[in-house]
Formats: structure tokens, sequence, C-alpha cells
């Protein structure tokens, strides 16, 4: 067989694997959005399924034969040639999966799914007793799952390493310490500052208008609809089946307009870096992003670093206010921008202001780390959630609905390896955000007129269009010239709410 | 092994194939009703492999054995045994099933997937040159197909019999022809009578409120929201992915009332059917439709013999004329009978009235066996078309987007097998209609109360929840005590309209 048959070859199956894995995320995303109720036995059983022969695509022994005899191919390459880099990560996602076992993601898979219908009933109804067996049943697979991988420091490694190639609790915690470290004294300065009013934003903001507005914003950092589509779900998501279809979803609260438009843009941001990679890479895994920190770096910057800047609501301001004119036409752009950015410990992650934020992340990276370790039983665990708001943030969920039972990570998969992205994410977004400046310092500039293209285009050729070819520290390091470094996120939190708390 | 480990062996492995093809159904479905444009080239790679995986799985050789090692059981145990059922029907599945080549299910699903993006947008530009080279593949495959089935009378046989287990050419022509002939001289006498008019309904009704209605009216017959729902699609469909998710589409002409009033009864009906079968019959054979015919005649009954029925709106139509008082308010109710139930020959099958439709289906299933049989190039199938409605129907087309661009069929699947179904429905639904009065005669006189549930209840035992125990012609016999008979529908058809125009 020549190389370029082999090559031929592989590139085939991991298409065809990655055609299974995309038509489960179609059942995943009908699941969320439209399926009827009575649809979840079925649906269950489908995605079991699936499950199953995504699994056995992905594990067939002729991928395994083929990487072998491509190693020489690859080897004679330079690293970066795209072939090395394929047959690179081919290799590392085909080792890691053949750990893991078909009956064991197929068992797994049914499980998230019975999880997630149960936990949609149960969330409204404050109702955590339910999903209790159920949570120590995943805590179980996700133990089971990390023993696949022995050799591991903390249980929780293979789980973060899943997310995050390269990362371990022990390299994480550091830098984590380090973040937490610069935040504290920060959110204590701004605890004794004069606070902010978010009242111009919790008017009633009605669902359409706020739709309308959020469509027209992330059409236009660049959001394609022609590949893509936005829908309602209970917990927002981000969700690619192919270079040519990337879903984002979001959910609105009427009396609260931040939810709605960040959850959008924090989405859209997500779908960018999807639309944003190579169509030729379509199918393969070099087409995506690289890991959930670096993807998550881009959505907290549409997000945060662009949509929550003063900049950007100098530009779009106006038109948010054309369409709520009685709620916002006599609230100053100082004062909504302000509104936007109140920092105050709160109960709901998702809703949560950039300071405060990586410290609900942190709390939920502990209490995984401490179930797993067996240090913390899952039915203490909505109370140990309740200590740790009180003493982290000050504050405490009146009952488990906003509590232990509102994200919903730990009923649609597995516990461990969910969350540290979040934080990750941040830290990565700020170093990119720096990166991207020393290049091109016009960038607020330009956002302040409406334009992100450049912003764009600089991601796009730096992050999205390389897709997988780099790991989330080799291309910190290119393009950051730098390890990952909690500064940049610190530097800008800094200056950003020093000038809007007047510190 | 014994018999009951055979036998659970054997219903696993027919529910994982049903389960697999339901995923493709939902991508179906997903394709249909909310694929952004770019998501087409995925979405036919997507299919493909799981048209494959699915036809790997429901010819297994495994299956093959195990129906073999049950044959004896099957046998020892009297014919309506659920056992023997399932055995006899899973036989006559896997032995049609293992004919067809994986690789030619993949390519016909690829070619089929591409056909029907191309379709959505020629269709609207009246674009059948784009088409033609498509289609004419489209035909290709459809020979091939019957190629795998050697030793049919007519090349269409195999794909009627698909799609209508036991009918042949030969059989259907001989029913079709007594049909033409009972309808003939009644479309004759119409044709000479004081035409009614259908201005009532072609005034303009808007979407919403016209959904609004459509809803109430099929909640009522007994559309199970909880296990179902109802979208927008170019050209309306019913799609199972299980017992409890069954999902039906409609589309709107807001100038006109009764198409998507009477699509949405229509797909409502077919839904009905699926959604009263067996729940422990949920993902295997028996439980769905016998056939295509058996499965339009619901649809039928439901969108004609009883809405289309004076009785029906004598109950619905002050609710209507609530919903459209501008449109309605001085409208009688035997006037707008009269309009819905207008009599014209005319373009579109899907709008056609009860009693030319039957000429639209048949000039359809002429063309399909003469392209078949290769006395018809699918170059001259536009001007066949326009020829035959002009001979058939005195009609003729503007275009070919109203012509032969007016249905997905061809654009979807195959060509042969089709068609026929809609006239077979029409046929037995009203041979089942003639067999629910005669046990229960208060039927129309509880329809006209705004209560259909006798009328469901007795469907669902006699037809619904038989599911495939009997093939059509069994059930047939069974449920209105001799074969297949136009007789019924001409009686129906003859008396109704023989009232509505005063014949």
């Amino acid at each position: 067989m020549s190389v370029q048959s082999d090559l031929g070859d592989l590139k085939a199956r991991l298409r065809e694997a990655r055609d299974i894995s995309s038509s489960a995320a179609v059942l995943y995303w009908d699941q969320s959005t439209y399926m009827p109720t009575g649809g979840a036995a079925g649906r269950g059983r489908q995605l079991a399924v699936l499950s199953r022969l995504a699994h056995e695509s992905a594990t067939d022994p002729e991928i395994g034969r083929l990487l072998d005899r491509l190693a020489p191919y690859a080897e004679s390459l330079p690293s970066e040639h795209d072939d090395a880099a394929l047959i690179r990560v081919a290799r590392h996602d085909y080792e890691r999966v053949t750990r893991v076992p078909a009956e064991y993601s197929e068992r797994a898979a049914k499980h998230a799914s019975a999880t997630y219908a149960a936990w949609v009933e149960a969330r409204p109804k404050n109702d955590f007793a339910t999903m209790r067996p159920m949570l120590e049943t995943t805590l179980d697979l996700s133990r089971e799952y990390a023993g696949f991988f022995p050799g591991y420091e903390h249980i929780a490694d293979p789980l973060v390493d899943d997310a995050d190639e390269g990362m371990t609790v022990a390299r994480i915690r550091p830098v984590f310490d380090e973040l937490r470290a610069g935040l504290t004294p920060l959110v204590a300065r701004i605890a004794a500052a004069d606070q902010v009013d978010d009242g111009p934003v919790r008017k009633h903001f009605p669902q359409a208008q706020q739709s309308t507005f959020a469509e027209k914003v992330i059409r236009s950092i660049g959001f394609d609809y022609e590949r893509g589509r936005l829908d309602s779900t209970a917990h927002p998501f981000m969700t690619r089946f192919g270079h040519g279809d990337t879903r984002i979803t979001t959910r609105t609260n009427e009396d609260f307009l931040a939810e709605q438009l960040f959850s959008t843009i924090h989405e859209a941001g997500h779908a960018l870096y999807e639309q944003g990679t190579r169509a030729e890479d379509d199918g393969l895994p070099l087409g995506g992003g690289t890991s959930a920190g670096v993807h998550e770096s881009q959505s907290r910057l549409w997000e945060n670093i662009v949509g929550r800047s003063l900049g950007f609501w100098s530009h779009w301001y106006s038109t948010l206010q054309e369409e709520f004119p009685e709620q916002l036409g006599n609230v100053e752009l100082r004062d909504f921008y302000a509104a936007v950015n109140r920092v105050e410990p709160s109960l709901i992650r998702t809703d949560a202001d950039e300071v405060t934020y990586n410290l609900h992340v942190m709390i939920r990276f502990d209490l995984e780390l401490q179930l797993l370790e067996g240090e913390l039983a899952v039915a203490d665990l909505p109370e140990a959630w309740h200590a740790r708001y009180q003493s982290d943030l000050g504050v405490r969920a009146p009952d488990d609905r906003d509590g232990v039972l509102q994200d919903v990570h730990w009923y649609a998969g597995s516990i461990g390896g969910a969350f540290q992205c979040y934080t990750l994410g941040n830290i990565i977004g700020a170093q990119l955000y720096e990166a991207a400046l020393r290049e091109l310092p016009d960038i607020p500039e330009q956002i302040a007129r409406g334009d992100t293209s450049s912003l764009l285009e600089w991601m796009s050729t730096n992050v999205y269009r390389v897709g997988r070819r780099l790991t989330p520290d080799q291309l910190i390091q290119r393009v950051c010239g730098g390890p990952l470094d909690a500064q940049p996120l610190l530097r800008r939190l800094t200056a950003k709410f020093e000038d809007l708390y007047a510190l």
C-alpha cells in the first residue's frame, strides 16, 4: 500500500467515525430543543446505539494498523506538516479511545440521557432527591472511566486531560491559586467602593425584541446563519455537526436583559471558532477547537472582552435603545455599561460578573475533585455546595434549584473535567487578546465603530484555522510568546474595574 | 440456546436496527425543518453512513440464523400468536433487505439527500434542467433496485411491493380501471351541474391563526402532543422515531385556507395510526403501519371522510368563524362546506378535491411505469406530464414548478412505488369506514357533536393496534369481510357529491 492510499483510507475512516458522532450530536440537539417528552425513552436507546457505533468506528483496529504504517511517513515530515499533524492527533485520539470499552460508552450514554431528562423535570421542582441516586451512578461511571487510564497522579487527571490535553490537577491548582490571589483583593476593593446599579437591565424586556437585537449582534460579529442557527434550550450550548452546520442555543429571562444577550454572544463565540475552521478539515480531527479551555477562551473573549466593553456599547447602545425605548431611552450609556458589568457575589454561575465568575468555577472544580477523591458523598453535595458559596462568595441559595441543580454538566455527562475549562478560558482569552493588541493596536477603536472584523480575522488566522494542529500549550506559546499565565486576565480585570468602580 | 433466549436476542437485534433507522429519520426531519443550507454536504455524508449501518444491522447474518432456529417454534404456534407474527414479519423483511447490497443503499441515500437539497432550490426557480440529470440517476438507481428482485412480472413490482406488500402492477391496474370507470361519469355530471364557489376559503388567512385552529382540531381528534409535534416544511410529511415521538409537518398558504388545514389533518391521520400502535411493539417491526396504502387510508379517512364532512363542520365551523370573523363571519356553514369540497380539475395533487384526486395519482403511477419500462425518457417527462394533465384533467400547468417539480417523492427517493398508495388509501379508507359504520352507526352523529373518539377507538382496535400482524389483504378481509374493493369509495363519493352538487 502506498502512503497516499493509507492516508486516504485513514481520512475516510476518521470522517466516518466523526459522521456517526455528528449524527448523535443532532439527536442531542433535538432532544434539547424540540423533542416531545414522550420521546425520551426511544432517544436514550438511539443515542446509546449511536454512541456504541461511533466508538466501534473510532476504535477500529484498522485505524491502529494504518497509523502504525504511517508512522515512518509522519516522522519524515516537518512536525507542522498537515499530514504529520493529522497523524499525531489521530494517534492521540485513538490511544485514548481504545482504552474505553464500547460497553462502557453505551452504558454511560444511556445513563446520561436518562439523567438529563430527569434533570429537566427535577430542577424546576427543586428536587435533588430524585437526582441523587442518578448522580451517584454518574460518579461511579466517572471513577470507572478514570480507571481506564491507570498511572494518573490524581483521579480527575484523565477526565481533565480529555477536555484540556496536557492539563492536570497538579498543574491547574497553582495557576488557579495565582488567579485567586489576584482576584480576592480586587473583589474586596470593589465591595468597599460605591456600588453600581443594575436596575437598567432588570426591567421587562420582551423575548422577541431581545432575540431581534441579539441576532443583529451575532450577525455583526460574524456568526454565519447560512452555516448555523440559534434556538432556545434550558441551558445554552454550541454544537457542531460539520463545517457547514454549527448551532447555538440560548435562554431568555424577560426580567433581566443580560441573560439572553450575553449567553447568545458567548455561544456565538464558540461558534465563530468552529465556523472559522478550515473547510478541508471537515470531518477530520484537525478541524475543531483544540481543547475545551481554548474553546472557552473564544466564548469568553467575545462575551466579555468584546461584548462587555465600553467601546462595544458606544457603537451598539443606540440600536439597543431603539429596540427598547421605554426601558432604556433615559438610561445613559455609561450607566448601561456599569449595569452589565456590576460586580456582586451571586448564586448563578452563568449570570455572574467577570470578577466573581471564576470563584463559581473554582467551587465546582474543588467539589468535583472531592467527590472523585471520595472525600465528599453525593448525599452531602447540596450542603457542601451551600457551605462553599457561603464561605467563598458570602451567599447562600434558598434551594437546590439555584444551588447544586443549576448547571447541566453533572446531569448530562461525567463528574470531573467539565468546569476547569471556564477559568482556563478566561485566562487564555486574556492572553490571546493581549497578543492581538500587540499586533493590531487599533482593535478597540474598531470595536467602538462596530467593526470586529480585524479581531475575527486575527483569531481566525492564529487560532481558528489552526484547529488541532497545535496543542493548547503549543498554541499559547506560539501565539502569546509564553506559557499559560494568569497575569493578563488580572491586568485586564484590574484596569477595567478600577475605572468602572473609580477605585 | 432456548427459544426464549433466541427470541430475546432477535428482538434486541431488530430494535437496534430500528433505532439506527430512527436516528436517520431524525436527521431527515431536521434536514427538512431546521437545518441551515450549509449543512447539506455534511448531512448527506451522515445519512449515507447511517443508512449503511442500518442496512448492516438489518442484514446481520445472525438475524438469519436466529430466524432459522426459531422457525419450528413459529410453526408450532397459531398464526396469530404475537411471536409467530413477529417471526413471520421479521423473516419477510430480512429476506427483502438482504437482497440489497449495503453499497447500493449508501449510494442511493447520498443521491437522495443531494437531490432533495437541489429540488428545494430548483422548484421555486422552475428549474427542471438542474434536476434532470439527478432524476436520470434516480431512475437508474430504481431500475438497479428492481434488479435485486429477479423474477418480477413488471419492473415496478418490487418497488410497489416494498410499499404495499402483495400488490403488483397487474393487480392494481384493474382496480384502478374500475375506479376510473366509476369516477369519470361522476366528474362529468359535476362539470355539467351548477358550480360551487370556493371564494370563502380564498381570502387572506394569517398563518398564526390558521395554525391555532389546526392545532385545536388535531388535538381534538386525538393527536398526542406529549408524543409528537407539528412543524413546517416545503412538503408535509409524518415521521416516527418511536412510540413516544411521532412528528408531522405542514405548510401554509395564507391565501387559501384549505391547504394548511387539511394537510395538517391528513398528516395527523398518519400520526394517529403510529401513536395508536402498541407501546410494547416499540422498535419491533410489528409496531407500525402495515403498508403505505393502509397508512394512507388513515390520513385520507381523517382528512376527507371526517374532515371534509358536513357533520364535522356543523361542530367546528363556529370555532373557525371565531378565529376568522372578518373572513367567514358572513359565510353560511353550507357554503363553507361546499367551498372545501369544490370539485375542479386542477394542477396540484395535494390541493385536489376528493373526486379528481385519484386522477392526479394515476397520472403519476402511469408515468412512473413508463419511465421504468423505458418507454419515456426523463428529458421528455415534463412534456409527458403536461400532456397527461391536458388529456386526463383538461388543464396544463404554466411551468414545471406546478408540473413535474411539484411533488417531493421522485426527488427524495426512488421512481416507482411511491404513488399507488394514495389511491389504494382512498379505496381502503372507504372500505374501513363502511365497516366501522356497520358496527357503530352513530359515528356520523358523534362527529357532528365534535366527538371522534368512537371512530378512533374502533380504528385503534381494528387497525392501529394490529400493526403489521396482518398483511394489507388479511387486514381488509378480516375487518371489512371481503377483498380490496373500489365500490365503497365510489358509493361514498357519489352520495356525497350528488348531494353537494344537487345532481
